[in-house]
């Protein structure tokens, strides 16, 4: 193809879909508009950054600085924001350094990933009030936690991305409260699951607040304080970790189609709606194998992958994404947390006849040093196909949830997983490896279960 | 199923069996005749043992001595050892404690078990010659350990046991040689991969001798002494870990068809060619969902599984096996290793058009503590079907095959295997699994590769 390829975003997606562009057609002009200053960091390792366990901001950039211009002839431009997009005259409008400008395009990819909910709550401009996704922002938090100047700090929202803020915080000596609106931490994890997450946080001495909301963030004097549940209380900062969203406006504003969570709608080959406009990353609902439709869960494997998939086609070249499960694990203080496919409470609003199946198994030979138990769910039809897989331990859990991750992707039933060949020495696993354990368990599991007690034992 | 079932062996498949069946049917007779004095033992576990990670051998007891006739109500006969099988009239002979008995069966299960090669020696009778299977043995070998008895010690064998009773001999302070007629350690694994472990065992200062054969152990006054390519050496023991054959002498003399390894021949339901007489365990050679025929992998888990089947189909119920990969780990030193399916050498051997690619990643984050590289070999057909992996890291591969192993369960291609959406998060992947990178690689691998130097980086 001949042309200008213009990308909207220099996150993963983004900068996956120039460097695949590139690959595709050595001759194509590549622009890639990216607001911030870095492109293709690595924002997942944000709370590794804070609590000081990566030292640099830099060390979290997968290419240094001007590698993309210079080693692949990729016209990047930071701190260029999209702020419209005119479909029918293919032209991309941008400012940067506070100039508008435009720029036509052959192709579009827009990569412009998800932007972080901000409740609309007073306050929430105070300087010292965070949303952790851009390097910049996580710079100026480091920059007040190595000073010393946090002491106490509220983080809202008890989701992934909040518990490992909470955990960043308290590794740095900060007294960390999480307030959380729903009675629970962990929304993408059944119940019970989550309730064991739940008690390690606790159990690290974060005064975790459930069902408690936010109401104001106010400064009284030099003071910033925090009002919880009706009640002012001094903090030093707020990290605002309550979801993420697609930040589609652009795009969907030009008339692109949109679906789950508000984001876009691409077919195998990241074709949105509108002629010649890609997307790609986590602003996009890509095709769920689970589920057999479109699915909004924006996490850093999925939006390189699609980027590399968007970058190839719009450059010329072919490629197909197949799909998601929905893998996703979390490290919270010493516990591990997977889950891939669907929960219980995600396969019944869709709709789907599930059960499941719990099981507690070892991660290692019970005489070996170190073992410890694994948690396993499995939620699955009754005695039939495999939905989804949820885990939780202190050892071995994080790559344990692949095998149910490719195991959905077969499309196994919970007795093609009960016959597995996993792999066995005490160093690393029990004879009766847990997941086999509990696919034997599910197998023989064909009615639904009485619900478990909240916080009971799995 | 009225009347008896007789279970020779009662390791892991053996008392699998005799659980499964009691479960089948409460009021079968079900006799288990053990030559030695434990039942259902963790003989993977022995080398922990030895090495005083794990402090008592009844800890290697899956459970405790008295619960199988207690609990379970199975006639488990100690030091009773099977000598012959008359299959038409359904009589198995045996000496228990220095006395031949014989006992009628209805039906028999043959779960053996294994028996350490022991090669055409001289010398190999001396009390100071050990092969490790038997608790017994471990526990005597132990014992000289515990008196610092052992300051040098011969192993003969680099296979995995081999190495790992030279890890356990070396962390108890003895100087260890290990003696292997090979040039590579490590047959199950190709010579590149074996080589990353040839190297990890030199740096741990053993005195790895390949290409060398042990010719005969001698006593020169109270001195034992162990002859190596013709000069002898003082050793205070020498260890056997020369490889292991299927324990069929009885079975097979009695007319039981073997195959690869002399190994019994079963069907799904763990039927041999004899009337009535099951088997299972290590002394079967189990369908190999990759071969698609009957292979010899004599590792606990299928152990158990196939135990499992025996015991059901015995006692009237129904169960089948589907069969192995042949899915193995090993810990040598600082290095996990793992392998499924079929090493090229394997995959060549049977005939297939198989090629490799090798790819290094990382097991986490390259920004987070503790990541290191991780080597993946694919065995496929060139640019299709996925035949066998092989892994060795010091981070973060045992599980990590098990998401190979379950792509063969799929029968997928490498290409199925790179479009997996596997878990990521800083402190346990990279955004691009390693087995991901390699499974890219291997879908653009068509022709078949130059061979990699012996010892080259992967």
């Amino acid at each position: 193809m001949d042309g200008r390829l213009v990308i909207i975003g220099g996150g993963a997606a983004g900068m996956s879909a120039a460097s695949a562009a590139r690959r595709v057609d050595a001759d194509l002009e590549v622009v890639v508009l990216e607001a911030s200053g870095y492109a293709a960091y690595g924002m997942c390792g944000i709370p590794y950054y804070l609590a000081g366990l990566v030292e640099r901001a830099e060390d979290l950039l997968a290419y240094p600085p001007g590698y993309f211009r210079e080693r692949r002839g990729i016209d990047l431009r930071l701190h260029a924001e999209a702020t419209g997009l005119d479909p029918a005259a293919r032209i991309v409008h941008y400012v940067q350094d506070g100039r508008a400008a435009r720029l036509s395009y052959d192709r579009l990819i827009v990569a412009a990933g998800g932007a972080p909910t901000v409740p609309p709550i007073p306050g929430l401009g105070d300087p010292h009030v965070f949303t952790v996704r851009a390097l910049e922002d996580a710079m100026a938090l480091r920059g007040l936690l190595d000073a010393g100047r946090v002491g106490r700090a509220l983080v809202v929202g008890a989701g992934y991305i909040g518990l490992e803020m909470a955990e960043a915080l308290a590794a740095r000596g900060v007294s960390v409260v999480v307030a959380e609106l729903l009675p629970r931490v962990m929304p993408n994890l059944d119940e019970p699951v989550a309730a064991l997450v739940e008690e390690e946080v606790r159990r690290h001495g974060i005064d975790l607040r459930l069902g408690s909301g936010l109401t104001e963030v106010r400064r009284r004097g030099g003071t910033l304080e925090a009002v919880i549940d009706g009640e002012g209380a001094p903090v030093d900062l707020v990290v605002v970790a309550a979801g993420v969203r697609a930040a589609t406006t652009i795009a969907a504003g030009a008339g692109a189609a949109t679906g789950p969570g508000g984001a876009l709608l691409v077919d195998d080959r990241m074709r949105t709606s509108l002629p010649d406009v890609f997307a790609a990353g986590d602003c996009i609902a890509p095709h769920h194998l689970v589920l057999g439709g479109p699915a909004f869960v924006p996490l850093g494997p999925a939006a390189n992958k699609t980027g590399r998939v968007a970058g190839t086609v719009a450059a010329g070249g072919d490629a197909t994404f197949r799909g998601i499960v929905g893998t996703a694990v979390v490290k919270v203080f010493d516990l591990g947390v997977g889950r891939t496919g669907l929960t219980l409470a995600e396969a019944e609003a869709a709709g789907l006849a599930a059960v499941a199946t719990d099981v507690v198994g070892k991660s290692r030979a019970k005489y070996y040093p170190g073992s410890a138990p694994v948690h396993v769910r499995l939620v699955h039809e009754p005695g039939g196909r495999l939905l989804g897989a949820q885990m939780v331990g202190r050892d071995g859990v994080a790559k344990r949830i692949d095998v149910a991750a490719t195991a959905l992707q077969a499309g196994f039933d919970v007795d093609d997983v009960a016959a597995l060949d996993l792999s066995y020495a005490p160093p690393y696993a029990p004879v009766y490896e847990p997941i086999l354990l509990a696919a034997q368990a599910a197998a023989r599991h064909r009615e639904p279960a009485a619900p478990l007690a909240r916080g009971g034992r799995l």
